[in-house]
């Protein structure tokens, strides 16, 4: 049997060096930059940096909202299950619409996605509050027509839905809004990196 | 803004078109063409299909085992948590034992991580079970000595953890030995994949 590092710190310390010396993180402000890290981490690839876009107040936004108690709006319960909870500063209330009641219904009667129609149940907790989609596109399309219907505004948008169809034009419509965002522009993303920014924004810690 | 496609069943079949049309799929059996194209819809990358490998009765003896009501046995709760329930043949039991009470003392106790500790909560369920690792390179190391030490075997062993410490040595030895396995070689890897895998072993519905 291979002899292997079993010192989780150790394994996390090399990890993060790892990343720190292969990745181009050059062109990044310092805190878009740490959660850069955490996103590499998530996935094992040091090019994530060439397709990441933000807007310059998103980490700054976010992590102030968090200490300020927001609620943290995922799409998807692999997003919400990736949350490590002892890292949110205030306790924050984790939230998943997708598996609640009438969900399908609803989304039968409007004509969409289940994950879009799940939007429907965050209305009254989207104002301020951190919006992480790290799954559907269909739900970060809805998130913004339901900004431009209602004119409530969440703190941020991490918008890092995956996939193959309208994942990129999802990602770039958000990079086109007023909103605070961070994308990973393309195909790529996932419930796995989302999470592992929501985890670098709510500590500093690695 | 953007008008977008809001038929689920629909951005389905386009993007399995998509994935089917721009993957290298020539080079894999039927079978395990079928779960790479599923992997590769959760993580938006066609190239996937060069670092995938395989014995060749993973897929057949991991879908008889969960026919037969086998546990899934996961690394990590976001794991656990992408596997489609309504997709699984018998109502098998998905099993994290990652939160357990005393893992993290039993992880300090055995010097290692507590995602190799969570394993010991394995034993008695670990015999013709489906192994998903989709996170910790620890885990698989760990699954692959407690193989060697009690010479009790799982149906099949999913290994597709990420990182940069130890995920691309890990999938390399559980290649090398002789339990039906699948992984993704290299430092890609995750969760999501990982899910994304058992979801197209426990039906063959797109």
């Amino acid at each position: 049997m291979t002899d292997y590092l079993r010192d989780g710190a150790e394994i996390y310390r090399r990890s993060f060096a790892t990343i720190r010396a292969e990745s181009d993180l050059t062109r990044l402000p310092p805190d878009v930059a740490q959660v850069a890290v955490r996103m590499i981490h998530s996935c094992g690839m040091t090019d994530l940096t060439g397709d990441l876009d933000w807007s310059p107040n998103v980490v700054r936004d976010a992590r102030a909202a968090l200490r300020a108690g927001a609620p943290i709006l995922c799409d998807a319960m692999m997003v919400a299950s990736g949350v490590t909870r002892r890292r949110l500063p205030a306790g924050n209330e984790v939230v998943c619409t997708l598996g609640e009641p009438g969900v399908a219904e609803l989304a039968e009667k409007l004509a969409t996605t289940r994950s879009a129609a799940a939007l429907e149940l965050w209305r009254d907790r989207l104002g301020g509050a951190v919006v992480a989609i790290g799954n559907a596109p269909t739900a970060l399309f809805r998130l913004l027509e339901i900004v431009a219907e209602t004119g409530v505004r969440p703190a941020a948008v991490l918008g890092i839905p995956v996939g193959f169809i309208g994942a990129a034009e999802s990602k770039q419509a958000l990079a086109e809004s007023d909103l605070e965002h961070l994308v990973v522009h393309g195909r790529r993303g996932g419930s796995a990196m989302t999470a592992a920014a929501v985890n670098a924004i709510a500590s500093e810690v690695d």
